[in-house]
């Protein structure tokens, strides 16, 4: 078995060629160039890979997962350009590279989001070798996850926050990074089992705790991370002074949380053996990372 | 037969009724209210028209009609919330009303539009008594008339020629008028057609000539409307000096096209016999409107 940092590689320069080919399909015009700096040549691609490996555990055809993957990165990115808008969190710097707004301008930022969004939806509309329904069934779970029940809220949740007297707790942050982070994490990880036609149901716990987990290690890196190394601002939330796992749990305690919500998502993968070996990988990768 | 006004004054009060009542169920939270503010109370829902009355041609059931319509009220919803912002537009007026981000801020007017957008889509995903397949292609013709080869692109261009030395022709406002307002016109004329399964040949060739002649009457209201009856901003291009189908026809000319075109379109209907007869009324309102 190749060792998961080639895999997590492979799986990266997969889903970025099959970008890169999508978006050259789609022939030149005044969006191409801000739409291809906002998808390609960045990012971990985590969601892609939450999305082709719980493929593999249902044996879903390659190309079918690989598109799916790219719907998930597309609509990722959208949030991205976005939230990088200066009303919005206001960040130069994204994936090492200016933002698109700085690069171009705020009109062609929005634009270039909205269009982003319009992608994803599009991309699983047309997945290969898949029935309607199971494309339904994607689109329905996409909107969830990522509208104002998902992430849009998450992002609103976490204006508000910065305006309001009252600090978060626990659960207000819990459940404000599950909206803005987890939902989407869910979908990825639960792709296979929906385009399969298969119960969810232990991939979702898998999800939940490695969204969770995810956040948590964001919160560490925010502080003992790396800027050069991340290739975006860090120490935002401190420099905010805004409530975050690490200061509400401490460092070492936010740390050990971490690790137990890697066990509890491995435990939740027993039943499917081997084929899920890559999910168990990525969910260690998670609070191991440095990026 | 009722009079056309009444028709259609009916079917926008059941539209936003319907809108209405999809909201309330949705919840309350952070962005109920903005996405309300947005949807709620206003336009002339000429593409839900359009929508109802071409499924009304082909019998397709009023609950899926009805569903279809609210969906590209939401998209055309988003496309205002987003064209309106300080980097877009600059609107601080629509629909006789504060703009979304004078009511709130920018970043609530950029997530409106956002979960807008989504919304839209999972509207289609989860129409009522329909086939799966048919909802497929109303979404993937959704993509493609509000993405980066649709409503985006005629948002980019329109924005590029702002800045452009070269003043556009006849051509160039064609295209990006046909990107920006008329792919949408587009689809919501044919939503019928896909929904029933059948050609939209004809209600294709009616929807070009109506989304034409609903610019040619944009820019001669421009011109010649009431701020207050419009509930918006008016003599915007002339004030920024942008070539319009008036500048570059001449008044008397531009109205005499728009003419021609409502004429082809409901000569495009004839095969559909009275079951049109709503959707050609609508033809001529489109150049009779004073809003």
């Amino acid at each position: 078995m190749p060792s998961f940092q080639s895999l997590l590689n492979d799986t990266a320069s997969s889903v970025e060629l099959a970008l890169s080919e999508m978006l050259e399909k789609q022939g030149d015009n005044l969006m191409s160039n801000p739409i291809r700096h906002a998808v390609l040549g960045g990012g971990k691609r985590l969601r892609a890979f939450l999305v082709i490996h719980s493929c593999n555990i249902f044996d879903v055809q390659k190309e079918t997962a690989t598109q799916a993957a790219m719907a998930i990165e597309c609509l990722h990115a959208y949030s991205l350009v976005h939230d990088d808008l200066p009303c919005m969190d206001d960040d130069a710097l994204r994936r090492g590279k200016p933002t698109v707004h700085v690069k171009w301008n705020e009109a062609i930022a929005t634009l270039t989001g909205d269009a982003l969004q319009t992608l994803a939806f599009e991309l699983i509309a047309c997945l290969p070798k898949v029935d309607a329904d199971r494309k339904i069934e994607l689109i329905k779970k996409l909107a969830k996850a990522s509208g104002m029940q998902g992430m849009v809220l998450g992002q609103a949740q976490d204006i508000q926050a910065e305006k309001s007297e009252r600090s978060l707790n626990l659960d207000d942050i819990s459940s404000l990074q599950r909206n803005k982070t987890g939902a989407l994490i869910e979908w990825s990880a639960t792709a296979g089992a929906v385009l399969s036609d298969n119960s969810d149901k232990e991939l979702l716990n898998y999800a939940r705790s490695i969204g969770l987990a995810f956040q948590i290690q964001d919160d560490i890196l925010d502080i003992e991370g790396d800027t050069i190394l991340a290739g975006k601002r860090l120490q935002k939330d401190v420099t905010a002074g805004k409530a975050t796992f690490v200061s509400l749990l401490g460092i070492e305690n936010a740390k050990t949380r971490a690790k137990q919500l890697v066990e509890e998502a491995i435990q939740a993968l027993s039943i499917y053996g081997d084929k899920a070996e890559p999910m168990r990988q990525v969910a260690k990768f998670i609070i191991e990372r440095k990026l």
